[in-house]
């Protein structure tokens, strides 16, 4: 991985965690898993880093931090039960009142519902954190990745990457990629699917890109990855293509490892959910990210994904 | 109440919250309740608002951020089983390590752990928002006091406002008052024994600041309240005395009901828990808070305590 936050965090997870009887998964997956099944979340959004003034409205702004909190229970194969929303505003906190409304649309659309929260002024700027409360009895981790597994994917990737790119250069995005970024899907039934038969034996979801996402879950699992980058499916019209769609981030698709005897099984949960489901690499011996080109040549994935503390090098 | 705040927290309660059967509590106490006992709360603090840059170290902000979040745990009578704490931080976001060692510490002293959060660079203010997970089968609510019932108070108040008051003259606050600010004291056990026992008939945290608390759970309950503001504790050599433990806030002692008959029980858990506990006033029929002064007169509360959003005017 890259440096800055990815070794914030690992140096954050090992100052806090110790070991408890109540918690049967400590930091360092999508969620936490507490002794019962539940499941336990947060998300932060700020703006300036993960959005600017004017990209989206304040009940957009709201949507989004839910559905982006929700997507990491989604990644767990957890049944969301409620969301709590602490909401730090500038100003009167007026704004506070439309982050919620969004907020509440969100959570019941993924069958959640808004239980608490806090709110505050600020000097500075809109803070949205969202803490996602779930259930399940089998947690679908990270670590569960091993080699001849396939790598799925759901949806497709790129469009909100391509929306930032737009308004970054001062444009209007097109309809299709501003709808990526301001209403992430709902993964939630697809998630509780797949780690309900079991058929999902480790996953996460892109937020960070995929290559950086892909990576994680093969560091957890202590296994290689091998990417088709042909076969990894983006948003239609998306330029760049490829490219963008592996180091876009914040798309909250699923991505999973799967038994090859499994394809079936998960085609027919592909039609049932309603949700473009694709095969885009395979785990193997080893470590790290291999990504396949096109033209048959291959490329050691080093870093990409999104990373606030760290300046981001693209490589084209 | 005042307005700002507490009626834009008003306005929020009725926009984010639908009921749920997975849901015991909803919004507008001290936390919420899931089925199954699970008590869910956010704290936020942001600099600027609640803590100036230099007041304290970024250890004491993390263990004081904890603090004051499971403090309402203590409030519910509920047992701590985790902490989540979401960061944000400006620059490279090496403040991030030692306000996760400070919040590890006050997880610690209240039999918590720290089990995950998130974190993400920001251009603004330090933002410190703590989700506090506990347990109960019992939650103390705000609503359950009924008129002849004493009104108590655990500890001593006024002294992380001594300490602000000196911080915003530009003087070194006494170390008392600085370690009142620093290091909130941890109610866990007190809160848990009042809730088990059914001590406690209502309860919540002095956050706000004593006339608005208790005015908060008089509103819940339906019910009026007298305070007796000379029985009303205050930390030693405390300027300004009893008007600045009523409207200090940020204290984060336990303010409950209870029964006139559990006096002696109350005293016995007093000595068991080493926590001085100090009878202030009484329930009464109607609504509203009305203090007692030293020369007999009364006064009718009609708001004070903490509140971002509206310039606080202090009656001497």
């Amino acid at each position: 991985m890259t440096g800055g936050e990815f070794d914030l965090i690992g140096r954050l997870i090992g100052v806090g965690w110790r070991g408890s009887r109540q918690v049967l998964l400590g930091p360092g997956d999508d969620a936490a898993v507490l002794r019962g099944g539940i499941v336990l979340s947060t998300d932060v959004m700020v703006e300036g880093i993960h959005f600017r003034p004017g990209w989206i409205t304040e009940a957009e702004l709201g949507f989004r931090a839910v559905a982006a909190g929700l997507s990491d229970l989604a990644a767990m194969g957890a049944e969301p039960l409620a969301v709590l929303l602490s909401i730090v505003v500038p100003g009167r906190g007026e704004a506070a009142v439309a982050i919620q409304e969004g907020a509440a649309e969100a959570a019941d659309r993924a069958g959640a519902t808004v239980v608490g929260g806090d709110l505050s002024r600020s000097p500075g700027p809109v803070v949205v954190d969202v803490v996602s409360v779930g259930r399940t009895q089998r947690p679908v981790l990270r670590s569960g990745a091993r080699p001849g597994q396939d790598v799925w994917l759901s949806g497709a990737l790129g469009g909100a990457a391509w929306a930032v790119t737009s308004w970054e250069a001062g444009d209007v995005p097109e309809k299709e990629a501003r709808h990526c970024f301001a209403r992430p899907p709902d993964r939630t039934r697809l998630g509780i699917e797949l780690g309900k038969g079991g058929l999902a034996r480790a996953m996460i979801d892109v937020s960070d890109g995929l290559g950086a996402d892909l990576g994680h879950v093969a560091a957890a699992s202590n296994v290689g990855a091998v990417l088709r980058l042909p076969d990894v499916p983006v948003v239609p019209g998306l330029p760049g293509g490829l490219n963008r769609g592996l180091d876009g981030g914040e798309d909250y698709e699923l991505l999973f490892a799967a038994e090859s005897g499994s394809r079936g099984a998960i085609a027919r949960l592909s039609a049932a959910t309603d949700t473009p489901l694709h095969r885009i690499g395979q785990f193997v011996e080893g470590g790290g990210v291999q990504v396949r080109l096109a033209d048959g040549r291959s490329l050691e994935l080093e870093g990409g994904g999104f990373d606030h503390f760290t300046p981001r090098i693209v490589e084209g």
